[in-house]
């Protein structure tokens, strides 16, 4: 289909410094769980979005020398020819397409590990870092000078790698911004002082980054457009001003990251706008920034009215590595749009290589041979009946489909979704929806699928279709019996009427005193109890972790999730366990003493752990069957991400002999 | 020195089915935090061991199929044709010692992150792993052979690469514990029943490890004597006599893994004994066992009293790599003994290799070149001051001393030892007083190492002693204004006469109420709590994270630490700031809402950031001495280990021109 020439402004060149971006797609830096340790991985994934038409590809944050590593963060390096030459394949794949590649030189200051290279941490005083009990050095006059020759060789070494992008990054609590920050910089030398005086550091390295590999590279600067505490806007843009005649592109955010990177529980598309808005205007040179964009409008809308000169991306560019192609193909709706859920930034946080709860062939590019829009054409055409339309039936129906089989999917529901359908009615969750309704919309597409509503299959049904291969991919349900983490076996009392399945909490009005177990430590538990808070419930969220929600630190929503439910009112009670159920209380006992307290209880909503519904799968056993399988949830109840990855990998694999998977490491 | 004849039964040959050790000194499999990624690293820390007398060597816990990976955390792994390369590497590095080389093969079942491979985890029924919402699936009975067959693979391939022992792992909680535990495995198929049932899988893999290496390599069984609440004795002894036919050796421990691997804080060497002393008269075959030993005389009563054929060890082997060498040698004064802090543990834990707080070569053997034993006699003999005795001044003169320089240590305290010497008087840390005590006697061996005590140094002391080289490690002081993860800028209310300097707490006697703020989540503030409620204070503990002593997870004692206050009577408040002072009482305020509370005060000890003592070096610089460094807490306040570390590097780099730090990574 021909572009829609609204979008035509989208996909005009612009010129960075001495560089020139072929289109305004651009993917910021962002973390991918990779760094130096998988490069080949890297390049490939890298090499993809170029491919998909992001005009600008830039790595994670990549590390200028030894004495700032990030340990067990997986970080990019420019330590030395080795890096080099692994930083170079990423360029290569990414010219490949004619993209622009770009670095982060990063210096972690107070918030690196150093786990791996043992050297000293330095900043601009002398803190302990977020995650560990010890401190970094402040930083002498030596030290400073010595920091400034390692960017500089850095960006030398971008230079040779081939990069076409260099950023000075004086964001995110890192060194540069550590200078910038005054309560974290009380220097009484040059270096401290007025905001002004606390950027001399930063305009030096500017100056100096430049001056080495301003010929060839632009030179990008990511920076906040507020101090640490969310206020200071008309210094920092009196900074920003001072500071833009050394840089060729603005990347610009604000100082609260759990806006920047909110998942889309707490915050919507497009949030920065209001904060950044003026830094175009005030700096006069082309500007970066981000909002989780998947809105082809909120981006036309953001470049016409002068926001921004390039559309930032990291989380879009990973749920579909292809959406600047997709616009310009006139094919909006095939974008498969960031859900918001930030699996990705889990799994980085977990030293893991990123995934997508959305893009299933994320950060398999390399590892599996992937790639996120196309899928090998099947060279025997199969019939194939799916049991199950939620995220595993729908994703494996999908791709089967695209493989060229003949597809049915029947579900026992009234619409397809299986769990989706459910959770995403609680607060917070409606964005999750669309790896429902991306797939149902691409199905829609073709012919050779069809999915079968209300259509709960008995053994003896799947056996009269005659379809010989089957998929089974009936989901999972709650356990109500309390077992899960902390008990590995049932709880007697939970046998009690006043115990409430989750999947019920939406269709059961609960008023009085309602309790919800969360033993599971992520976001279902905590919505439950925002769902009851909001129905006019008195909530008491009890926990066996030390905090609301605890998993999701690694998503970046541990604070907002435990702070909502304090807002709203719920009583929170960690490091215990709901043990058991007695006439009008719950026994709440503590994870450490064991000793026990009663709470009112009129209801109990346990999120402990699920039994996947396999009855089915077990049943068709032996029953000749060409193929059997079983998926997803029903197999091993696991995340969205987990449901999708299954049924992408069995559509992938279906009828193939040999499946490689590739893997990177040292070799003696 | 000739070896103490007593000894000598430690130095006997034993026979373990098809191999014979060359002694009874057996380092267990432990983690290392190097695993595949690391092989170079690994291989050659594992043949330091093997130089130092251990006469068998194993791997750390080693996957068998990438259905089991474990990242964040690192582990080895028998996958492919790489690995057992990889695994080579180690073996020969083992055996060029005349030791014996083993490996601990390894399937996590539902403690499988797969993280890495994102294959679906499976155990016999489906649980959440204790770090991750999600669950591994239930296997079935194909399933259970495909698991078999991998064990057999990985087996051969362990005999491939050369290794002797092999081990079949059932313990701490991996897969075939699983099985045997009657929680976890409800399995109504003949894998499922009594616990001579639940060891059905476990036969069957000792069984058909023997059948495919058993001629050349010997089958090792780690297993617990207990059930996972701890009981069950005699059930779990009579299935190890029913096992011995198939087991070369037992490696046996129990189900408390806090306990096994207890720190020194909690738990006393040779702690298991009672626990396992009738695995040998049971299965008539040979056993090891752990218990951070480090004392000769009781690894001599062990073995004398037929408790053990083999001393485990896996801390005292990191401790002093040459341990068994320095008893064959009768230089038992010589051994650096573990002090029991689980550093070691943390960074496995932290997914970075391993290191010691008393052996600061651990990690660095292939990275640095560092041997435990040796070190470099410098080309031209130099005079150095130090000022100040604590871990690094001490670390430091000892290495440079052996080195062949002439040293003067200059002390400002009454006795050696810093921070070391208040430190280890709180509750439970009186071990740690180790890496004082053997620097000190290593130290009275040499002639060209001196010590000054109640010295304290001011400038001009330095300059008229006209020493031309000056180390400062003058350590740091616990800040008095609140400053530190929680609070950058001070806190104006703490400037009150009841704040008590965590240095001043043992010499300061407190009744009535008191408040320790806990905002460095290590083991400093529990036991100033602990010290304070033995004292028959009031105390209320308060942390800005969501348990006590959090960073002690990584160290396997955050538990114990909890628990161990919350049975003092501590009152223990998580999630919260000591945000101020006012008249009578410290302000608490909600890390989460800011909701404020007022509690009784009558002392608060804050234990939230140090500040380095640096003002000694700052007066030094620029008067013309030949070199000058700042080492240790004084130039970056942190742990014991990097004390130690700062203090060895800086005696293995004094005066050299070259360093050379190699990397391990793959390259494109």
């Amino acid at each position: 289909m021909p572009r829609d020439s609204r979008f035509d402004i989208l996909f005009e060149p612009v010129k960075i410094g001495p560089v020139t971006a072929p289109n305004r797609f651009y993917q910021v830096p962002h973390c991918t769980g990779m760094g130096y340790q998988l490069p080949q991985t890297l390049a490939t994934m890298r090499g993809i979005k170029a491919a998909g038409g992001w005009g600008v590809v830039n790595t994670e944050y990549c590390s200028i020398h030894p004495s700032s590593d990030d340990v067990p963060h997986p970080f990019a390096s420019l330590w030395d020819e080795g890096d080099v030459r692994n930083m170079a394949a990423m360029a290569d794949a990414v010219h490949e397409h004619g993209s622009l590649a770009g670095t982060e030189l990063w210096y972690g200051g107070i918030r690196s590990s150093n786990n791996l290279s043992r050297e000293v941490a330095l900043a601009p005083s002398s803190f302990p870092a977020a995650e560990s009990p010890w401190q970094c050095a402040k930083m002498d006059l030596d030290d400073i000078r010595r920091f400034r020759g390692w960017h500089r060789a850095a960006a030398l070494r971008a230079r040779q790698a081939g990069l076409d992008v260099v950023y000075v990054y004086a964001a995110h609590t890192y060194i540069l911004n550590q200078f910038l920050d005054r309560d974290m910089n009380t220097r009484t030398d040059e270096y401290g002082g007025t905001l002004m005086q606390r950027a001399r550091l930063l305009r030096e390295v500017l100056a100096e980054t430049r001056d080495a590999i301003g010929d060839r590279c632009a030179v990008a600067l990511r920076i906040e457009v507020d101090n640490e505490d969310g206020g200071g806007l008309d210094e920092r843009a009196e900074l920003l001003a001072s500071l833009a005649p050394l840089v060729d592109l603005f990347d610009v955010t604000i100082a609260d990251y759990s806006q920047e990177m909110g998942g889309s529980r707490f915050v919507k598309e497009g949030s920065l706008e209001p904060h950044i808005a003026h830094v175009r205007k005030v700096t006069g040179k082309p500007v970066v920034s981000v909002g989780r964009f998947t809105s082809p409008e909120t981006m036309l809308g953001q470049v016409k009215r002068g926001i921004v000169d390039f559309i930032g991306a990291a989380r879009p560019s990973i749920a579909d590595p292809f959406l600047p192609r997709k616009i310009s193909e006139g094919r909006e709706d095939d974008i498969r749009e960031c859900i918001g859920c930030n699996i990705c930034y889990a799994h980085n946080s977990s030293a893991a290589a990123i995934r997508c709860t959305q893009n299933p062939t994320m950060g398999e590019e390399w590892r599996r041979g992937w790639h996120p829009e196309q899928i090998a054409v099947a060279k025997q055409r199969e019939q194939v009946l799916i049991v199950g339309a939620g995220p595993a039936g729908l994703e494996a129906g999908l791709m089967l489909a695209r493989r060229g089989h003949e597809v049915k999917i029947a579900d026992a529901g009234l619409s397809a979704g299986g769990r989706l359908n459910w959770e995403t009615k609680l607060p917070g969750l409606a964005e999750w929806a669309r790896v429902r309704d991306w797939r149902l919309h691409q199905i829609s597409k073709l012919s050779n699928i069809e999915i079968f509503r209300d259509s709960r299959m008995a053994p003896e049904d799947v056996m009269d279709l005659g379809i010989p291969h089957v998929v089974v991919a009936t989901g999972s349900r709650w356990r109500l019996d309390g077992r899960g983490r902390s008990f590995r076996a049932p709880i007697a009392s939970y046998a009690d009427a006043r115990i409430l399945a989750p999947e019920q909490v939406l269709a059961t009005p609960v008023t009085g005193a309602a309790v919800v177990f969360d033993d599971d430590h992520y976001y279902l538990a905590p919505a439950i109890a925002e769902h009851l808070a909001r129905q006019g419930a008195q909530v008491t969220y009890v926990t066996s972790a030390g905090k609301v929600a605890a998993w999701s630190e690694l998503t970046a929503e541990q604070h907002r999730a435990h702070a909502r439910l304090l807002e709203l009112g719920v009583t929170v009670i960690v490091n215990a366990l709901v043990s058991g159920l007695r006439p009008g209380v719950a026994v709440v006992s503590c994870a450490y003493s064991g000793a026990t307290r009663e709470i009112a209880a009129d209801r109990v909503v346990p999120v402990t752990s699920r039994d996947g519904d396999d009855a089915l799968c077990h049943a068709l056993k032996g029953n000749g069957l060409a193929s059997l399988a079983l998926i997803g949830d029903a197999r091993a109840p696991g995340l969205i991400v987990h449901a999708v990855y299954a049924g992408h990998r069995l559509a992938r694999e279906f009828g193939e002999a040999d499946v490689t998977v590739r893997r990177e490491r040292p070799l003696c």
